[in-house]
C-alpha cells in the first residue's frame, strides 16, 4: 500500500483515521521516510527516525482508546512544511469520559507532489503534581 | 533593546536565557513578531500570536523556576525551518527535586539575516490519571 496526500490536511485527517481505524499500511503511509521524524508523547521517551513507526505500531496493538475528535486551533504555513495546532477529544468511556482536551502540535512537510507527517507532539492540558508548567 | 540571532541555535539559548535571567526584554527579541507564533504549556491554554508574549510576561513575573538545563535530543533544518527536540531539566530545589525531565519542542524561523522562535511546546514525561498517551 502507498498512498500520497495532496494537502497537509490530507495527511492529517489520514494519521488521526489510522488511528481509530488502527491501521498500521495507512499510519505507515502518513510518516515521512526521514530520520528527522519525531513522536513525543506523555509517559513515554522520545522518538524519532524509525523508532517511531515501531512505536505507533505498538500504539495500535495496545488496547488505548484512540477514537479522537480533532478541532483546529491554528495553522501555519512556511515555505514546504506546515504545522497544525489542534486540539484533541478522546472519547474514552467510563471514569475517564471526562478527560479534558489535549492539545497537539503536527508537522507536515512537502515531498514532491504529497504530504508527509514529521512530528506529531501533544502536551496534556495539566502536569503531574511537582511538575512545573514553564 | 533589540537583538537578532545569527543561528537557531543562538536563539535557542537566549531563549532559556532570558528564562532564567526572568529577562523579559531579551525574551521579547527571541520571538517573531508574527501571529502565527505559539506556546504549548501543560495547564495552560493554547496560546499563539500576541497571547504568547503576554503569557510569557506572567511566566517571567510567576515564582515558577525557571533554570533549566538542556539537553539536545535532535535538530531538523529544512529550508527557513529548525526544529530542535531537548529535554528541559529543572532544578527545583525541595521535594520537587527529583522532577523528570521534559520533553520540548522549539521551532524556529530564518526572518532576513536572524533566526526567531516562532514555537515553544513541552511535553511532560507523564500524563494525569485517566488519559490516555496518543
Amino acid at each position: 500500500m502507498s498512498q500520497t496526500f495532496a494537502t497537509p490536511q490530507q495527511a492529517e485527517d489520514a494519521f488521526y483515521d489510522a488511528l481509530e481505524e488502527r491501521n498500521d499500511a495507512l499510519m505507515m503511509c502518513v510518516w515521512d521516510d526521514s530520520p528527522d521524524i519525531a513522536l513525543l508523547l506523555p509517559l513515554q521517551p522520545f522518538f524519532h527516525g524509525g523508532q517511531v513507526r515501531n512505536a505507533i505500531r505498538e500504539l495500535l496493538r495496545s488496547d488505548v482508546p484512540l477514537n479522537i475528535q480533532v478541532r483546529h486551533l491554528h495553522w501555519v504555513e512556511i515555505g514546504d512544511l506546515a504545522i497544525h495546532y489542534v486540539e484533541e477529544l478522546t472519547h474514552a468511556s467510563g471514569p475517564s469520559a471526562d478527560v479534558p482536551p489535549l492539545f497537539a502540535t503536527n508537522i507536515f512537510r512537502r515531498r514532491g507532489n504529497g504530504w508527509v507527517m514529521i512530528l506529531h507532539q501533544n502536551a496534556p492540558p495539566s502536569p503531574p503534581a511537582g511538575m512545573s508548567p514553564h
